[in-house]
């Protein structure tokens, strides 16, 4: 018997919970799902009382968190990326393993040591950004390896979006899947990738007016931008000779040139309290970016030749959609832009309950064989059941639950603080995907030598 | 006798202990001079050791700070901001009079209560910008209401800028004459001021694409852009009802159109570590910001074209100036960019020994009286002796002395955290520097209604 314990029960660990129900009584698990408010969880619960409970649970009382963790064997932390700190130290004190679909920070990758010396695994990145990315580029590129292939370039996006039949007459063809404020604040640094051996810089300033146009079979367009660090996974990819490598995000063509409307107006900057009321309509508050004018020249009008748009071009029906140029009051006193327009975008791009979103990956991986020159396509297109079994639900907390079974099976032998970039740990995850869930990469092969084209 | 303290003996104190050395035998003072490398301070102290000495400071010894405020009558802090609070928390502790050239911090202002009860003073905001901008500006709204006028704007610059004979062929017209990493990282932050009762904002993306135009009497024409929070003055300046007020600074025309090139580049980001080699070469720092083109389009033309400038036009002259487009290395690994263009322009914008800077301010009063509008312009222009008795030396080091010396004379009654907005601590200052030091403001009236202008 494995005892489970499940820190965080958000939306977004839906299709984690039901996994973990729907095995836990032929794979001999007790389930403990601990969360803030555990009532939401009663009726997901109710038919599997035997092996499940709910409790509630508080980040602030540490002697609760170590209470917990001494009880289970395997702990999954879908908390918030700031809380796995102490729940990891917890699961090394207490010798329990840990499992997250969060980013290794720096304070965690140095418990490493003194967790191979607990005999605890912390494995993390294990969801879907980072997760499976990681596990379908290092599928394919040991693939490309095995045929004696030597890398050139590695490009690889993804994104949470719409599924074709949602985006309905939203002009952005976007609406939160994820955490707004992310999405809000999101490239407020300069990205660092790698082109051709030499570094490349984009500043925020730039970063939503350079996107690069990708295909993905079946689905059309998307618009990619260069992620903050697209350099810190050559080490582990094992590509530290590679001389492009980008990682960027996925969005639908025109909503990069529309939010760089929005930056280039200010909207996005968390940086300043504006001490505005909240009785502020969003007319008033975009005529306090402007110049003063004379004249009686319409509001959009005015915005239109100050940020050089066409007054009736694609931009200007995005920001027109999202009323910006309405009587709507702003709703929060003393915020921030960035404040404000999340607020905005929170009403604006909210998922109804018969919406379908979908999540796209695509990798780009260029290489070359005896002197042949190759690009391999790898795409990801994952659509949500419903709103509760959404697509980013699926590809997040699917991974984290099939490495979890594994665990519990004594099937991972690794220790320390890991991703899984390793075949063994990969490999198992990626075919359980593909044969129950149908989550699978269709992967497209192009000679780079002219008119020579063959699909793998 | 009154004992003086100074704490900080950097570059911007020179005329301060010039000034505290040529009154201290007539006056009775008894001053220390403490610093982190007093040794420079010896030459200086030389003729005076009867009533002055130098002694080592550091302000990671706490005990050393206690000891040396307890043995002064009155504190003058010339350190960086961050260690004001400290110090004023000594002050209060052994109840010692304050007087710095810097904001008045949150927690600063928090002490007030505390020092009031201690029966001392903390004077703050008394060098030139904060400090000859408040006593200049309320002398002039003191006399504007004398004269029943209600006041409808009023515009505030400062700038610490180049001499005429200085300038040079150096395209900026500017060099460092105060902290070059607040130049570099000034307005990242969206800027707020007040236009006819409303509120305005400009971001940073926009902040230099909008300067003002100004005219100073005898010096020609300026460009001034808006601070961070113009707004923060209304209170302590008693004009909490007036529909306009904006705070802002001062450089030569064409400085802030070559600035925002730099921004628009992303050459001022400070939140990001290029992970460049020090070696790397300015060439190839900007070439990485750029898109990869075909062809064999010079580095300057490629940037040109990116930003949408003249190919030989004012920005491209500055921005060649500066040297972007050679192969002087950047000179420090895995830095900011930030960090980098400060180094650069740390050699580019280095005052020389017979360099003189100079010190301009102007405020812009619009009121009404009786029916009738009028504009004031108050303009100061301070020019440096030399490079120790720089403009900015003095204009910030005079008015903290000034302040010193009534002070001590028991002729400051206030107590508590207080900036120099009261009349009886302007006036004989503002009367002092105009009489010994011939700083003193140029006042310009006209009337607004057509055809109607005065001189006063």
């Amino acid at each position: 018997m494995s005892r489970l314990l499940l820190l965080g029960a958000g939306r977004s660990a839906s299709s984690l919970i039901h996994y973990l129900l729907q095995h836990a009584p032929t794979e001999g698990w007790q389930l403990t799902v601990a969360d803030v408010n555990p009532a939401h969880l009663a009726p997901v619960l109710a038919a599997h009382t035997e092996y499940a409970r709910a409790v509630p649970f508080d980040m602030q009382r540490e002697e609760l968190l170590d209470e917990l963790v001494a009880q289970a064997d395997i702990v999954i932390s879908m908390l918030p990326a700031l809380f796995h700190l102490p729940v990891a130290r917890a699961c090394v004190r207490h010798g329990r393993h840990l499992v997250t679909a969060s980013y290794v920070s720096e304070e965690i990758r140095l418990l490493d040591a003194e967790a191979q010396a607990a005999d605890v695994l912390i494995l993390m990145e294990c969801g879907l950004d980072p997760g499976l990315d990681h596990m379908s580029a290092m599928q394919a590129l040991a693939d490309i390896r095995a045929r004696g292939g030597r890398l050139t370039a590695f490009r690889s996006y993804c994104g949470g979006l719409l599924a074709p039949d949602s985006e309905g007459d939203n002009p952005w063809r976007y609406k939160f899947t994820w955490n707004p404020r992310n999405v809000v604040l999101a490239g407020q640094s300069t990205a660092k990738y790698l082109e051709n051996g030499h570094p490349r810089f984009i500043p925020y300033q730039q970063l939503f007016a350079r996107p690069e146009l990708l295909t993905v079979p079946g689905y059309g367009q998307f618009e990619g931008y260069a992620n903050r660090d697209s350099l810190s996974y050559r080490a582990p990819y094992g590509l530290d000779a590679v001389p492009t490598m980008l990682r960027g995000t996925l969005r639908r063509p025109g909503y990069c040139a529309a939010w760089q409307a929005l930056v280039r107006l200010g909207l996005t900057d968390d940086s300043v309290h504006l001490g505005n009321a909240a009785t502020m309509t969003w007319a008033q508050l975009l005529e306090s970016y402007l110049p003063v004018v004379e004249g009686s020249k319409s509001l959009p009008l005015q915005l239109a030749e100050y940020l050089g748009l066409e007054a009736d071009g694609a931009e200007m029906q995005r920001l027109t959609w999202l009323g910006l140029f309405t009587t709507t009051p702003v709703g929060l006193a003393d915020a921030t832009p960035a404040q404000l327009l999340e607020r905005l975008l929170t009403t604006k791009w909210a998922l109804r309950e018969d919406d379908h979103d979908m999540i796209v990956m695509q990798h780009l991986f260029d290489f070359e064989v005896n002197g042949a020159h190759f690009r391999r396509t790898s795409s990801l297109v994952v659509l949500g059941d419903d709103a509760r079994h959404t697509a980013m639900a699926k590809t997040v907390g699917l991974p984290v639950a099939m490495a979890v079974r594994r665990l519990a099976r004594g099937q991972v032998a690794e220790r320390g603080v890991i991703i899984p970039t390793q075949a063994s740990l990969y490999e198992p995850i990626l075919a359980e995907l593909a044969l129950h869930y149908d989550i699978r990469f269709t992967e497209h092969e192009v000679s780079l030598e002219p008119a020579a084209e063959a699909k793998v």
